[in-house]
């Protein structure tokens, strides 16, 4: 079992991960490959004590590099789900399930807003994950809903199974190198539904038929990741120890709200993987 | 008038100074010469993200270059007291009384103890401030009660002025240069009282009589710094928003309490500056 689960890899979450190493325990940052989309594309930083003029790439790589040199695990893949199971977390990482003692979520501000309908189908045709789901279509017609090039990575394995494949993009990002049988589509996805022939996605032009539909974002909404956390609005609430509603998770960075800076979410890391320590501290006395 | 007085030089502090800086607000971070012990005697801090491996010298001296080239100003002395003057913060600093529309408190966590006795005589022969109340004693014998190196030169000046002085130390530093009527004691302080000849110093070892002692300390104790400020113990609670009970003083890193941690410091001193400046930007429409 691990001890922390880092939820993101913007400054909260490596932040946090140093503090965990330093403190002895095992840290693990989750998140998918294709993230920090906003700060990547800062190009100077001011404000942030000990990087002058740093552009947020800069910065992005320099925290990661001194998380791992200091030990910190990193993970590839959206974390789905998250479930508390008494002693201990359950992620849904992709299709892994990964155990963890404490979780830190430090997924940043973006928050998707669904589809009409998306919700409702999910598990029943609308999928978020390929290597889960993939199999199901095969010699199939699905349709791919992608917010970015991460999208094209997963198609590409669809593209292999289904006969064929429409991509849309929810928004705009580059779709070179996908297969002859997949469809790049100019319409916007506006709702999914169903019919008595299977599943239904309507387009500002048009209505589409599918056997599947495939639905990639970097960011789960808050309510799908995790059903008991309390929020606010597109925020976490939490108190000065970070702590959520839920004993043992614990928020930092831009998911806790506003101001969304760097020195903000550097600070609320180190305090959350503190407190989650102390709790693990706590839970493996108890026990 | 000034914006903000950002009271205390330590990360929080040029934290603090940097995001008000970039919110283009004047920034005034006022400290003793000698101060961040603590910090600057770390040698190497770990997580820190951005800086690696750095000592406490290296992050301290490195925030301030940053901040500074930012704009910030710096100035030297001992805040000694904050008085809320309707729309506005009159701060004697030394001797001098500056004006500021907003506070922000990051002195650290060092909270002095006093001696018995100090308070009360504080004011009839009980001075803080050489250059304040040096007159005073032209001609007389007066003690020195210091905390660190400063205080030899708050008594190079003295002595200047002084008959004789005796020179206690409250914690061990340098005591190189002083004049030849001072004369260094080796006793501990272990209060301070009265008696009809004047102030009466008692020491581990004896018991003197002076005509005015002088304390010299980094820090003042908070119902001395700021009488209407809540506190918890030796920390200053605040909310999320960095406030305190007082509107328009804020408060960022170690003086809010654990952890006492760099990161933590930095995150607060951002968040402090940007509460302050959405503070004035109220003000200055309301007025």
């Amino acid at each position: 079992m691990l001890d922390i689960a880092i939820v993101g890899k913007g400054p909260a979450g490596w932040s946090c991960a140093m503090t965990a190493r330093m403190r002895g325990l095992q840290a693990v940052v989750i998140a998918p490959q294709n993230d920090n989309g906003l700060l990547r594309s800062a190009e100077r930083i001011d404000n942030y004590p000990g990087m002058p003029q740093a552009s947020g790439n800069a910065i992005l790589d320099a925290f990661r590099e001194q998380a791992l040199a200091m030990g910190a695990q990193e993970r590839s893949g959206l974390v789905r789900q998250i479930m508390p199971m008494g002693e201990s977390f359950m992620l849904l990482v992709e299709n892994d399930v990964l155990e963890a003692k404490a979780v830190v979520l430090a997924m940043g501000a973006a928050r998707p807003v669904l589809l009409p309908g998306e919700e409702e189908q999910l598990g029943r045709g609308v999928s978020y994950c390929a290597t889960c789901d993939g199999m199901f279509y095969r010699g199939k017609r699905i349709a791919v809903l992608s917010a970015s090039q991460q999208g094209v990575e997963e198609t590409r394995f669809l593209a292999g199974l289904a006969s064929e494949v429409d991509y849309y993009s929810l928004k705009r990002h580059q779709t070179d190198g996908l297969e002859e049988n997949v469809k790049v589509m100019a319409e916007k996805p506006v709702s999914i539904g169903r019919d008595d022939a299977g599943l239904i996605l309507m387009t500002d032009q048009a209505v589409h038929g599918y056997d599947g539909i495939f639905v990639f974002r970097a960011a789960m909404p808050l309510n799908m990741l995790m059903a008991e956390l309390e929020t606010e609005g597109s925020y976490i609430p939490v108190d000065r120890q970070m702590r959520t509603n839920i004993p043992g998770v614990f928020a930092a960075g831009d998911c806790t709200g506003k101001p969304l800076q760097v020195p903000k979410a550097v600070g609320e890391g180190n305090v959350a993987a503190l407190s989650a320590a102390a709790w693990i501290a706590g839970r493996d006395n108890a026990g």
